[in-house]
Order: C-alpha cells, then sequence, then structure tokens
C-alpha cells in the first residue's frame, strides 16, 4: 500500500479519536494526517504515532492534496463539506447519515458489500453503528438465504452520544449512589439506573430515524430492496457496546446448526460458544475490539422459518470507526 | 370484607416485605397476621400497621387457622408446604413457579382471568413478573382479537433477583467508579454498565426456563392454547421496574389507534400520552406504583397483522406482591 494523506473531519470526537488510534492499530502507511475540526476545536492538537498533530478549522479549501477524509461530523457539517472534498479529490468516507440513502453514495459494510465501495462517485457512507453490528451478526445467514425480515430490540449504549454521554451517565451514577438528584441534558430523561426506549426524532411511522436505519441501510448493504425491518431502539446504561436481540426471517428454514456455521465462518463475526463459561456474549466482554460476537442463536418459536440471536459490538469500533478506517484499507489495498 | 387471617410464607425476603406494604396500603381488614420464614430468618420481627409481629419458623402445623396464605418463597420450600396450606383450610396463592403449569392451579392476573380464581382447589398461583407485565399491556389487543404470535425482549430489573439483586448491583456500582475491579455472585457476570441476556436455566430448545414462563403462562391466563411466544429475556442494571418491547400478532389487523383506546380503557394499564414531555414510560418512572404503562405502540412492519409496544412495570408490586394481594382481595370480596 502506497504511503497516504488522510484527512480526519471531526478529529477531536469519540469517534475521530477513535479512528486515529485505529489507523495506528491497523498499520495504515500515513504520509500526512491532517487533523480538521470546527472553530471550537481548531488549535489544540491530536496525538497520532507519538506525534502532536495540530488540529486546523476545517474551510473549504481543507482538503487540497489528501486521499482520503474520514468524517466523524454531524449531518449539517458533513454536507456543507462534501462537495469541497470530492473537488479535491480525494474519498471522503463519512460517518454521518447525511448520504446513506443517496443512490450515488455506497454504503459499506467491507465484510458485507466491499464490491460497492468502488462504485463510489466520491462519497462512501459507513453505516449506522446498530446497523453495522446486527447486519454482520445476519450476513451469514443471508449468504444461506435471503433475509425477509428482522424484528429487531436495541440495547445502546451511551456512546452513541459521544464523550458527553460518558460523562452523563458517569456523572449521574455518582449522583445515584450519593442520594442526590440527577441532572439530564444529553438523555430525555435519567439514564443511570435507567433505560430509554426512544432515539433520535419521531417520524410519521411513529418509529424514529434510529430505528428506520436498520430497514432503509438493510436493504442497501445487503442487496435485499425488499427487506422489512421493525426495530425498538433502546437506550441503556452502558458505556461502549451495543447489544441486539433480532429475530430473523428467511426464503427457506435455516437450522440452528447451519446458523452456527454461518456466524462462526463469517469474517468479523466471533460465535461465542465459550466465553468464561458463558455461550453468550455482554457489551462489557465486547469493547474495545472490532468482532461483532454473537450467541443465543435458536429458532423462533412463531416462525419456522426463524431464528433469533443476540450479538454485542463496540458501537465506536466496528459501529463507526473501525468500520470506516476499513473502508479505507479495502480502497487502498486495490490502489 | 370479612377480617381475614393472613400468612405470610417468606415473610423477610423483597417480595414479601412488599405483601405486608401492599396489604396495608390496600386497607385489606386484617384481624392477623402471621409472619413465617425459614429457620434462618425466625425470631426476628416484621412491621405490619405500626406493630412488630415476631416471625415463626413455618412448620406443618403454622396455617391452622388461617384464610389466606401469600407465597414468597422458592419453588422447594413453596411445594413442601403447599399440602399442609391446603390441609389447614386456607387458599395458597403462591408467588413461585411451583405449581403455575398444573392444570388443577389456576394462574391468574385478576383484570385478565380473574374468574379463573374462584375453580381452585385451595392454590392459585401468581404469575412471572414479566409475564404478568407484558400480558397486562397486551390484554386489551387480545380482546379486540385473539393473540397468535409474540416475539418480546425484556429489560429487566436486578429486583428478580431480590434484594441481593440490588446489593450486588449497587457494590459493582461503586467499584466501577472507584475504578476497582467487581465481584459478581448473584448475576453471572457483571451488571453494573453491563447487560446479560441470560435468565434462568437453558432448555433443550435453547431458551432459557424464563423466557418460556411468557408463552406457557400467557397461553393459561389468557385462555389462548396455541399461543406461540419467542422470549429474550435480559438482564439490566436497573433497580426495581422490569420493561418489555414486544410486537404482537392478532388475527384480524388491529390499528394503532385502536390499540391506543384498548390500552387507555383496560383496568391496571396507563397508555402513556405525556409523560413530562415524553409519550413512553421509563422503568424509573413506574417503580413503586401497580400500574403498567404503555407506549410507544406503532404497526409491525414486517406483519400487517402485527403490532409493537413497550411496556413498563415494577416487577416487585404488580409483577408479584400486588398481583397476589389482588388475587386474595377478589376472593375476599365474594367471600
Amino acid at each position: 500500500m502506497k504511503e497516504l494523506r488522510i484527512g480526519i473531519l471531526g478529529a477531536t470526537g469519540a469517534v475521530g479519536q477513535e479512528m486515529l488510534r485505529v489507523l495506528e492499530e491497523y498499520g495504515i502507511p500515513v504520509s500526512e494526517l491532517r487533523p480538521l475540526a470546527s472553530a471550537r476545536s481548531a488549535g489544540g492538537t491530536v496525538c497520532f504515532r507519538d506525534r502532536e498533530i495540530k488540529i486546523q478549522e476545517a474551510a473549504e479549501d481543507s482538503f487540497k492534496g489528501l486521499d482520503y477524509v474520514l468524517g466523524a461530523v454531524k449531518n449539517g457539517m458533513s454536507r456543507a463539506f462534501a462537495p469541497a472534498i470530492v473537488e479535491s479529490g480525494a474519498v471522503y468516507i463519512d460517518n454521518s447519515s447525511a448520504f446513506r440513502l443517496d443512490p450515488d453514495v455506497p454504503l459499506v459494510v467491507p465484510e458485507i458489500n466491499g464490491e460497492d465501495a468502488f462504485t463510489n462517485k466520491g462519497i462512501i457512507a459507513n453505516p449506522n453503528c446498530s446497523s453495522t453490528i446486527t447486519l454482520m451478526a445476519v450476513a451469514g445467514l443471508a449468504k444461506l438465504s435471503p433475509i425477509k425480515s428482522m424484528v429487531a430490540c436495541t440495547y445502546q449504549a451511551v456512546s452513541g452520544a459521544g464523550q458527553k454521554g460518558f460523562d452523563e451517565l458517569e456523572g449521574q451514577m455518582r449522583a445515584v449512589l450519593a442520594g442526590e438528584k440527577t441532572e439530564s441534558s444529553v438523555f430525555p430523561t435519567q439514564i443511570a439506573m435507567n433505560v430509554i426506549p426512544f432515539i433520535g426524532e419521531e417520524l410519521e411511522n411513529l418509529y424514529t430515524d434510529e430505528e428506520m436505519k436498520m430497514q432503509n441501510e438493510g436493504r442497501r448493504i445487503l442487496h435485499l430492496p425488499a427487506l422489512k425491518v421493525s426495530c425498538t431502539c433502546v437506550r441503556v446504561p452502558v458505556m461502549r457496546s451495543h447489544s441486539i436481540s433480532v429475530t430473523v426471517r428467511t426464503e427457506r428454514k435455516i437450522s440452528v446448526e447451519e446458523a452456527r456455521d454461518a456466524v462462526r465462518a463469517y469474517p468479523g463475526c466471533r460465535l461465542v460458544e465459550d466465553c468464561q463459561g458463558r455461550n453468550y456474549p455482554t457489551p462489557l466482554d465486547t469493547s474495545n475490539q472490532d468482532l461483532v460476537w454473537v450467541g443465543r442463536i435458536r429458532e423462533d418459536l412463531t416462525d419456522e422459518r426463524g431464528l433469533t440471536l443476540w450479538c454485542c459490538g463496540d458501537q465506536i469500533r466496528k459501529g463507526a470507526a473501525s468500520n470506516a478506517v476499513q473502508i479505507l484499507r479495502l480502497m487502498a489495498e486495490r490502489g
């Protein structure tokens, strides 16, 4: 792989910081690392390979000479800078949801639909965290028989709200233990010792935009345009990894044994058979690593062509930063 | 209602203690309250209507003269004493799972199948906590059209493991905040800042016994012997109330509006329309009260005869102690 010039748009957030770590860990050859952020964060530094690198304020002309820009900013900022990035000739790998449903923008999980990345016109979208983790867990089944529908319930960590999500949970835990009142600003109500069955904005069909991502993004990533997904997104007081309980209906019946073999063989997945005496993962087991861990595969008792399973994955890693860097690596390896 | 002589078998546990509070709160006329427990707890006292009452060690002859015995002990102790209770002439309302599937023992949620209580032969079973809360939330829909199947994912509080569950979660939270190692003895691994997708014992079909309760008990309570339920039981770091995300398929299509009306009208349910600006409940909202709160009713996108909803209820109250006392009250009111 040739040496790459890589920009990180949103280098100071939880996902941007993780992208730096993953680039290091994967040994991606980098001749220039250019951290970019909003005016508020510019002037600070980030650490990359033991060097402190000054963060520049992102502007239209910030992307000149770069091969790739990894995006870890919100939709508005992503939309604002995407044209300038494409214009500069860099490939923009965007973690926001701004372009995920744009037919001109491939939406990619490398293990599942890596080839789609090569159809890009300058932008590649990185999927939603819960979608990536769930789709990784079921992609092996989809190879055995097309998936018709899924019913998914998530158990999503506070990391989905970035560093301020961590801080709010930790502060509330201290308050609860001290018998003090808690304050909520990141989440709609107390998350410590509670769960909140609502993430995102409510749409006309009464699902949230977060919940609809699994269907909308799943259709594109699995190449199943008729896939139906009923998803309930729930925030739980967990720091990093997301978990999903998912019931999958396929065209033909898949046995539990076949499903276990498919998950075991699927790149990027780990079938949990004995994890400290348990045959299932918990979010704590899967934090700070890239694999999606799958357990509790069993027959759906309500539909003979159904299976139900449990999966966990680090939402900042495979659910965001690692998947983006894996897309970059896939592109760069082919030159 | 005549004055009642009531025994509580297992008076010192979390559920037994709550039964005492509920008897007080409901203003049940009690001429004698007889707290009974294992040898370990006997000799201590419980507080009932500002009186301290000595706890007696439960023995074969402990039940003489009682009208009702409320059971809050494990299956083994329940099985051991049930014959003596029935022999004494008292009605035994048992919170354990020992008799729940016994065709001679009615399994009762008063709002749903209260009439079944009157077919008892001395024992009435109180259902599993998650089953009661879920069935309360869907019982109004079942009146509109029979339920064919449900896919349920639970978010179960540590209270399911009694006082020692509370203590383990609180101790682990302190350890985590102090940066110390946690120890787990009640739960199979750390529950603080984690979720554990396994409650109970694994059966041959790979579901746990806890997960199968919703189907087995739901069939009896809803009088739907062919009901199919795929349930995934997950422990979450919440103190008291259980939450369940459930997708319900009925024989005919029920609209969201019809479902909302049915839940709103159902005794013991509260349809959440505006709870501090939220249109859904969280477990913290529903702790220390008896209603099952329901929100987020929406169409199942994977099945046109399906609906999906979220419900929360206090598992020690409606999920255990309150439901048992409500059965007692129902029986006593009819004399």
